[in-house]
């Protein structure tokens, strides 16, 4: 039985923040895993404790171009006085077949390339003549404009201790070690290492799959023709971006008109791509909140699924707020208010950690921070409601753009940041250290 | 002529980290701008000023549920003295044709609903006894279920001042008014503040394509088996996984063997979805470093393109860098050295730059600090060197992790930070502050 079903009697509670956010992630569960290639899993979370297959380095390795060589041949070598060997050939990195280093001789070897049986140490070729008699060099031809300089004499101008300049096999990680823990998120050098230690694949949770969709009449498309009475829809363009933001893939339904039967209709038209369903509107005290009409009813004990509850919270703005779960694989569904304000705000404190926890994250919280009020006078919050304002953060200082209003969207769009106002607080002085949700 | 172009005569000069630096972002230009969906144009820069066409609201409307009346009808009205109102109808939101508000009378409103001629203020449902004729309600039943409730009469029980819980047309922004200036980036607030005011689509910065390749005969794809003097391909997974994180388009090309034909003809292939190529390898000192060979010949004077230019720079890990520009549209090119460490710290340094320089952001580089180093014993690094290593940022303070090796890649997965030694520092005590940049 679902968290909101056990508590379908609360109809007149006034729910906190916490009770709802609480409710939310004691319901959602994070997906079941897949097998993903590895570039598919980037952001995900690991569930497995990976292993080393392969010691990294698998084998002896140069770390730099140079001569491979045997310690004693070198001893003593100085510029003035080098040590003259004969160059076997050369040892390229991916080279399966190996040279033999004897007493008296040197392989020309590549960074990366094994170290080839006999040799001991590696000669940087800037500390050699190159094999072309001379002075110290720079660094080598190119194989293909002067073929000939892996024979000859290479005369060799320090010496050096034995495995200088080598690279011992499993001095990066060793077979058997653990490479990631399950519930790391992977990123490019986590997806390097994976890479590195041989696996194309990785089992990780997916990416939730979030639909966001907005109802009401008034809602026309950007770029259509605006009527009378009418807005363009803006909630589900916001909350399609948050979505990705927090590491969905959003799907944009778009609006729906305030019909309870297209509603429920669309809303189960898109059950099979959504691990989430986010609806905004509908949702308050109207005679045509027809989010909460249409959900209402899907919790009915003889229906699949768990049910939507519709709440009030002591929260401004997003008092209204619907939660529960629906259809046959109980879907989780924010049913999140219409003002543009309210929606983000609620993306922001609901939905973005109901999609953090079914990705599996750990901390599926915004940063929060402290900072000092920086206004012209004092903020007013309504008593016994946890206020959040819009506003900019810079250097420990928050500063509110645009009122309370939750109509408000051009100033949201130029806030990094809420202020949040406790319950128990009815006025915020200037100069007082407030929380701030950092949104950026 | 580029820039590298005029500096071909300093081949054995020591680049700085930031002379290096600067001759990339003084040749990387902002992509030409197009016009994008809003949803595709996420994370973009906005290359207009964005106007305001139609005020935001567009039209006086609602914010509660409740009832539109005159003020002069509900002048000292409480719940023991009612104002007794006749209901007109509803005044749903989205609707165009609109009652008009008499003496006497009043309209059912919703949120976000036109307020009706002759109307003055709205009254929420809370503060009347909801057309019921009983006491105080907490909403309006379902227009659906109860179509008769908007009509009889209304008991008002608190009185109104004018304009109270309307929103004013424009009191959002005003038609004219600058919604988003040139410069923004398009997060979520940004993409619902431009649909709000109609916007379908957008000008900005396109996502650039960056394509990366790595070299080497010795680069096994993972998944396959690995043979004698073979290793896996992670640097191509890393930097594509990076790219991406950076907020290009990442297309992995994964390994090409070191053959200059090959990889002049994979690249000259790729440079048509590529607006920045990465390579990684083949720049150094070695005979087999075909990256080198294959793209110094690329600005020949009677080829079309700049030239890559193959330097050293005084960076640990790191040392051996190209850039230039390539092929008819003078694609720009970082040649990033191969080792796991030395490519993925590349790529932070510049190849990053570059990528958020394409997009034509302000801010290009990644959030550097300041930390106190907490370490068992002193770092060393090279003189004359700016020493990038790998550690782990919290609370101020930064640990290392794993060596200063270029192939320690297991090291590179755990860590979160660089720590940046300057090139006059030979060593560090733990205790000193240190910069680090934050790779988070």
């Amino acid at each position: 039985m679902s968290s909101a079903a056990t508590r379908a009697t609360g109809q007149e509670h006034l729910w906190s923040v916490s009770e709802h956010l609480e409710d939310i992630l004691a319901t959602v569960r994070p997906l079941e895993p897949i097998e993903l290639q590895l570039l598919d899993a980037q952001g995900c979370v690991l569930v497995e404790d990976v292993t080393v297959p392969v010691s990294l380095p698998p084998f002896d390795n140069s770390s730099m171009d140079g001569y491979a060589v045997r310690v004693a041949d070198v001893a003593g070598a100085s510029e003035e006085y080098p040590a003259v060997l004969t160059v076997v050939g050369d040892v390229a990195a991916g080279e399966s077949e190996l040279l033999h280093v004897g007493p008296g001789e040197a392989a020309r070897i590549m960074t990366g390339a094994p170290l080839p049986p006999g040799a001991e140490a590696v000669v940087p070729v800037e500390w050699t003549d190159g094999g072309l008699g001379e002075g110290p060099v720079s660094g080598m031809r190119a194989r293909s404009a002067s073929p000939e300089a892996a024979s000859g004499q290479v005369r060799i101008h320090r010496q050096a201790e034995a495995r200088a300049h080598v690279r011992a096999e499993g001095s990066d990680v060793k077979a058997g070690d653990r490479a990631l823990s399950a519930g790391t998120v992977l990123g490019p050098p986590q997806i390097g290492l994976l890479a590195a230690i041989g696996r194309g694949t990785v089992c990780v949770r997916p990416r939730p799959r979030v639909v966001v969709l907005s109802t009401g009449s008034e809602l026309v498309q950007p770029d259509e023709a605006l009527g009378t009475g009418q807005i363009y829809d803006s909630n589900s363009f916001a909350l399609c971006a948050a979505a990705r933001d927090a590491g969905a893939i959003a799907y944009r339904v778009g609006a729906v008109a305030d019909d309870a039967e297209t509603l429920r209709a669309t809303i189960e038209d898109q059950l099979i791509r959504a691990d989430l369903l986010v609806t905004t509107g509908g949702v308050s005290v109207g005679a045509y909140d027809v989010v909460k009409e249409a959900l209402s009813s899907v919790g009915d004990e003889d229906e699949e699924g768990g049910g939507i509850e519709f709440r009030k919270l002591a929260m401004q703005p997003g008092k209204p707020q619907g939660f529960g779960s629906i259809g046959p694989e109980h879907t989780p569904l924010l049913a999140l208010p219409g003002n543009p304000v309210s929606s983000y705000v609620s993306f922001e404190l609901f939905a973005r950690p109901a999609i953090r926890t079914l990705m599996g994250v750990e901390d599926v919280h915004r940063p929060g921070s402290k900072a000092v009020l920086r206004a012209d006078k004092a903020l007013t919050s309504p008593a016994g409601r946890r206020q959040f304002l819009r506003g900019r953060y810079e250097n420990g200082e928050v500063t509110p753009v645009g009122g309370a209003g939750s109509h408000l969207i051009a100033a949201l769009a130029h806030a990094d940041a809420l202020i949040v106002v406790p319950e128990s607080v009815e006025s915020v002085e200037p100069g007082t250290e407030v929380d701030v949700v950092l949104l950026g």
